[in-house]
């Protein structure tokens, strides 16, 4: 019963967050052979002002 | 001092995470015999496409 | 599909670990109306010097 | 390495993040001696009525 | 920058652990076109009896 | 009512994580204007074998 969270910043397509989930889906299958039907991936999509590098925010570094 | 966080898919009303935020602190006053004013419980509430199971979006799946 | 994560301090006994996740189950499948098969709570046990209150480890503060 | 999290009810401007980062990744650079270019803080700003305390979420406390 | 974290039940190899580190660090370079190098994966080993399925643990349910 | 989470590699005394959780906690009342009692700190600790940098656990790095 795997369950996977991903932190990432906000400016991704629905198209690459569905194979976000696919890609690593797979990869949890084929590391751990577990039943891809028990495995869970969960996206927290986060603004860039909440995002914390090296003590200033991407969007203060500009990335 | 137990902290609960719970991730749930979008559409719920105010009403419901109310009750989900009583009814979950209640539980744990229970079964640890903890007081309640120590009891914190975060929502955390994700879009449909933010959610893999068995490495596709609740959005893909219909649910 | 609910996920809901636990953070407790050592201590308690693997009985009120059971309890503690048949009662969140219970109170989740209320209060959402969700599918028991559907619901997960996962416990993460934390030592004492880990959990700051205020400040101070539960250790430091004698709980 | 360290990776914090730190979840806060909404209401906060964007200079008051900005300084949470700067100032949570100061404090762990002098804790840990850890290298400042290592640390990431990321914010989970949550609603009034995702954040419940003592079996009440903040909004109906009134907070 | 990327940041993963898995919970997985223990019962592991240390060569399982790296490989899913590696798996999952491939997939989210490959689905979000991220630099290798800002990709993080923590995982999180917990005990049978700490992983709620269904309302009992997975010691119980004999996982 | 802020809740911080930092996840660490093992390694560190209980003088440190002492530290840590009153540096974190100082640094949150400061940036937000929190009272110091509202405040949390969990520090979850990881062996090096379990937490990724860019493809390879801290363990395999040498860190």
């Amino acid at each position: 019963m795997p369950i996977a969270q991903i932190n990432i910043i906000e400016g991704r397509s629905d198209e690459q967050k569905e194979r976000l989930i696919a890609e690593m889906t797979d990869a949890i299958v084929r590391a751990l052979d577990a039943p891809r039907e028990s495995v869970r991936v969960l996206i927290n999509e986060m603004p860039k002002q909440h995002f914390g590098i090296a003590g200033q925010s991407a969007k203060k570094l500009g990335r």
